[in-house]
């Protein structure tokens, strides 16, 4: 897990108010040998985030990411949009222990966090322990099969 | 809205880790004048969450209830199932903030709780604040009828 051609990529994804969030998140990847696939929103206007939410959705239902990063204000509308897409096990998560809880049980393919809800040292954590974490599998697979129909 | 038949009637939905709180929750909206459709789960005997999420949605969908409550574990497994329901806006909430603007900013109406996670008190006055809050509409209103396609 050294090798940065090893690690996955991100698709990101918020609206404005998850913007500042995103490029502080996508700041931490960078170095840690992550490629990072930056679908928007590109600077501080006001967008509207389903267009985000589907837009990693579809990235990952297409297979050029494997997991996701999604950010808005709450981040409740964002993860809205993306579960829309039964490709995506979207988690909103407010630290470490749900994101890592969301990984085991729930192979959750991508994260959602509140910009407007969440410090930036809970979104780091709750990214690294997402990142860091396998799917536990066993009695929660049948479960996460279930979650792929929509 | 004092009038005990002005109130919606909610859908509530749970696993066996959420067992215990919807039950609380339920004991609380009763006395308030509130219709309850219980899908289960009726015990805390291992279930499948997401079969919980499933039939609550199909209950909004079907205008059985235009409102649902949902609680897992973290209440995210649930309120992936949930959302993948267009006619779904399932709000995974931790606390009052975050359901009041998931009702303002996303018109929520199925809230998600993860009785792992969040104390009674807090789950409470998430709920009651999902009640009672009003949605915004404004700049919400395009944004959530993106939500609405799938």
């Amino acid at each position: 897990m050294t090798e940065p051609s090893s690690k996955p990529a991100i698709a990101l994804g918020s609206d404005h108010a998850g913007f500042e969030l995103k490029e502080l998140l996508k700041a931490e990847l960078l170095p840690q040998g992550y490629t990072v696939l930056d679908l928007g929103a590109f600077g501080p206007d006001s967008v509207d985030y389903p267009d985000f939410g589907h837009a990693v959705a579809q990235a990952i239902e297409e297979g050029r990411a494997p997991m996701g990063l999604i950010v808005c204000g709450t981040g409740i509308g964002i993860s809205i949009a993306a579960n829309r897409n039964p490709a995506v096990r979207a988690a909103l998560c407010h630290n470490g222990l749900e994101a890592r809880l969301a990984r085991e049980h729930n192979d959750a393919n991508v994260l959602a966090l509140g910009a407007r809800i969440i410090g930036t040292e809970a979104a780091k954590d709750a990214l690294s322990e997402f990142l860091n974490t396998e799917f536990g599998g066993g009695r929660h697979e049948g479960r996460v099969a279930k979650l792929g129909q929509s």
